[in-house]
């Protein structure tokens, strides 16, 4: 079989763009004292949040969850497979649409680790830590995952000469094939996430998320604590608990 | 006991207030196009959407839901209790606060039906039809509620009065009592309630709605359909099931 | 109008019956286990599952929720309608199908409170503190309650009487209207309902349920301890958490 | 770098596994009449259930989803990671666990066509049809599939064998290679699974699942319809719509 040698391109980033969202800590604020204030809770989307941080506070401490979801953001990102593999395991308050390697040919992007990351595991199942290898395991990995990379795209790009389908020859791609997908969620959704996909020291409850992800989250945190400053804040203080 | 004397109000409307939205039929584009154009379907954020008519009437006919979840709506919303009773049974896509007769004295505000609604019905259950009753039945059962309403918040206020726990002493409160929240929604959801809870000829599944709540439905109905003109057509082209 | 004469009836319990369940602690250890195990791990389900409680304590403890969600229990509920309206704002991983008001005469049987009620409230909102009453506050709340649910019932009966819809007849009926309901759930969403509808020294998060929906989670509880006990064990060891 | 040189298997088939299983035809019966019947509904899951044939029916007709929630089935599947990838993409009703590459090192199986498999595609997107490809595109697509499984496989072990963590290692692995899950479901999400995951002449509204997907669901089916004989036969009567 004669392999066409068509490039193929590595990446070391995970992409996370927020596109569009919704609410504020103020619709948070409103959404909770519709309890005590009922339709007048409407006066606080037009007040100074700041005045209610006690409140975010109370909720938060308190695990009163549901005022955190009168909120949105959607988030276009781009990863290998495997870190949407873990990400769709989010089922609820969350939303996905998601490249089809159905529907159009994937292209020769895929993920290598860079030097920030940790190469080598220590410690055991469910609490792992990771070291960094020596510069050598990062030129090895690379070359293998290169190679591999290199010869699984063109077996995908020669079956789909032969006019395979692409849902069939798709099999061999590798799960560090980048993808891309919309990810939509609340306030309350993306708290859950981040309190399993960061590991952090002021978590009142440790997570082990793999780097990859965790780096996505990183980026959505980011975008949460500006645009909630103050449920952000009281989260933090809480111990990162997803209320 | 000596009885207090509140007086009650009594309404029959129901009151559905958009107070916030995030996204467009370009959301929904968007979302639809990433499975062929990857990141390059954010442009269509930035396009007409009217371009994209036939792409929203193939994801509604063939019951691709997921790009329909990539937006949101809050509405505030006053209505007696037996109509927020069966708007919580919406369980997947639907955030709400609701006022609490734990946290606060509920005030005395009731349903009545007024003359436009039918109040007797034929047939059989799951199918039932209603039709008008006499201008005497009208008569009677506003008599009839009236009379209870006021009953029933006196004893409440007595119970208060003496001291008794407002989520006790509520246990007498009818039904009919007006409370208020905030639900928030996104497209899908939203039209898997309006499926439910409107009753219409342009129907392929048809629904019995009570009339109470098919007004709350129709007036966010009308707010879909300002805010996602090409989705709610769509939507009803196609027998009004929600993908 | 002439008032029909109905008899009323009054309980003060809450009635919850396990009619059907699916799985045990090994379900539970076999689902953790395929993430090292792969199929291997359905022997887990043949085996003695108190050799795995320390695997189930990990799980509770890392907050690893998934595992638990293989099982299933389902309940026939009797409560006043105030309760069921607390229950189905818990969304995630509960089914219920209820009795309608819409299709049946509800029956005249109506909640009061019983001598071990504790009538008052102190403290604040979201922290609130019951104790007793004195007992003519309970004789005077009986005398109320029982005074309204009369009246109610036969304003009721005599809409009906006339013709009247018995979805519009029901306005009046109050929420202390005793109703039936099937409620399904998994180990993993009734550990968050009892964490929030229990109150417990030994909760790390403090809740305060109301007394009537507490004593329905107690008697869920018992059943779950039964079934499960090794999973209830290590929930209440770890502050009652939901995993 | 020496490679190692373990053998790797292919395999064709979706093994899907009932491992557990709640309630029954009479299950769905009980939870239905619960709304006319309130407690005396149980006696429903004491009772021939094909005398409710009807019910059943109508309920599926009118897409009363709810009472299809009181029962569940659990399946062990072992599948290709691409399948997985599907399987995942449904939220509601559905619980999963996997097998971890994070935790374990996963073993050497990979998915080849077999000769039932039509190879190509024609058709436009969203509605494919496959046919048969010659038998030497089968020969040349296996040839390609394993060569790549076989030196994405030893790159994988030599770079465990250098220490490089599994999470790392992992990413050259294609999605051919098998993984192992428990899911759990109840009757309605798999109504709705199998009504987006079987093509069938039978459906109101078509769909064009991958086919290694529908193998899955086709075993599933099988199952659901010994479990739920009466429940089936209605769905497929009703155009095989999930209520």
């Amino acid at each position: 079989m004669t392999t066409t040698m068509t490039e193929i391109e590595t990446r070391s980033d995970i992409a996370v763009e927020l596109v569009q969202s919704a609410g504020s800590d103020a619709s948070i604020i409103a959404a909770a004292r519709v309890s005590t204030a009922a339709e007048l809770s409407a006066a606080a989307l037009d007040q100074d949040p700041t005045e209610s941080e006690g409140l975010i506070n109370f909720l938060m401490k308190g695990r009163h969850g549901s005022p955190f979801e009168h909120a949105q953001m959607t988030f276009l990102i781009s990863a290998p497979i495997f870190v949407f593999r873990e990400w769709h395991r989010h089922r609820v308050g969350w939303s996905y649409n998601e490249e089809s390697a159905r529907y159009r040919q994937m292209r020769p992007v895929f993920y290598v680790p860079d030097e920030r990351r940790n190469l080598k595991q220590i410690g055991k199942p469910g609490a792992y830590e990771f070291v960094p290898g020596e510069p050598q395991d990062l030129i090895a990995a690379h070359l293998s995952m290169e190679h591999i990379y290199g010869a699984a795209y063109a077996a995908y790009e020669d079956m789909l000469e032969l006019g395979i389908a692409r849902e069939v020859a798709r099999v061999v791609l590798p799960v560090a094939t980048y993808s891309t997908m919309y990810a939509t969620c609340n306030p309350r959704s993306l708290m859950h996430f981040l309190s399993l996909r960061t590991k952090s020291d002021d978590a009142m409850f440790k997570s082990f998320p793999q780097r990859e992800i965790e780096i996505a989250a990183e980026k959505m945190e980011a975008e949460f604590a500006r645009l909630f400053p103050i449920t952000h804040e009281a989260w933090v203080r809480n111990g990162r608990v997803a209320p």
